[in-house]
Formats: structure tokens, sequence, C-alpha cells
């Protein structure tokens, strides 16, 4: 199973590389651009098959490991 | 509208990022992860409302800045 992660500030975190990037946009010419959030995009390939168990075992990855959960958060699909 | 852009490294582009979060899975004893790969995501909020035209738009700025075609792909889904 494959597992596609994202994870992504909270609202109201301060996001400055979001901000860099907006205004990046801007310089190069892209006008009506309100507001950029950048987060982390993980994909992890697990060998379990069953899905309720992959399910559990990337919840739990997500807190361990890959989100801070004070200041992100996370979301993901498995795909088979 | 707003839209969601997954960056990711090309197949075949060496990802040691990706490499180090899978070793810290399995120090945590995590089983069974075959591979990990670690891409960007960025939430853009847009003004323009047509959708023709926010495709269009978030296309040049995958292209012009946001995305290194020579090494990553991109690909986005816009939310009204």
């Amino acid at each position: 199973m494959k597992a596609r992660i994202k994870i992504t500030l909270k609202n109201g975190v301060l996001d400055p590389q979001g901000k860099a990037i907006g205004h990046a946009l801007e310089t190069l010419g892209f006008s009506g651009i309100n507001d950029v959030r950048q987060g982390k995009y993980i994909e992890v390939k697990l060998a379990e098959t069953d899905e309720a168990r992959a399910r559990d075992a990337v919840e739990r990855m997500c807190k361990d490991l890959l989100a801070n959960t004070v200041i992100e958060n996370y979301s993901f699909e498995l795909e088979s």
C-alpha cells in the first residue's frame, strides 16, 4: 500500500516560507495571489496490505515522527 | 480559488531526506516500510474565479518557480 501524507501548518501559525513564495510569485508578475502556505508531502510505501492496519500505522507515524501536532495538521490517503 | 500543489522528485532522483525518514521510522519500530519519498505541498489562494484561467496560472507558477522540472514532477487540484 502507498500512503500519501500531507502535512500543513495550522491556521494562525506564521509561515515565512509561504510568504516568501507569495512575494516571489508577485515579483514574477502573477497577480491576485491572496495567500500561500507551504507544507510537506510524504509518500510511504508499506508492505502492509490490510487497509485498517495500514491506516493505523500511518496515523502513528504521523503522530510520532512526521508531524509536529502542536503546530501542524496532517491528512493522508491510502492507495493499494 | 484554492490550488493544492504537490511537488515530488522524479523517479530515479536520489532522495536522501526520504531515506532519512524511512530510517527514523524503522528506528521507532515501524516495520514493512519499503520506500519513503519526501516532496513539497503548497497551497495558493487565488483571487481568480474562472477555473480555466486559474489552472493556466497555477501551471505557469509551477513551471516558473515552484518546481524544478528537471528533477521534479508537479500535480495540482483546484477547489473553488
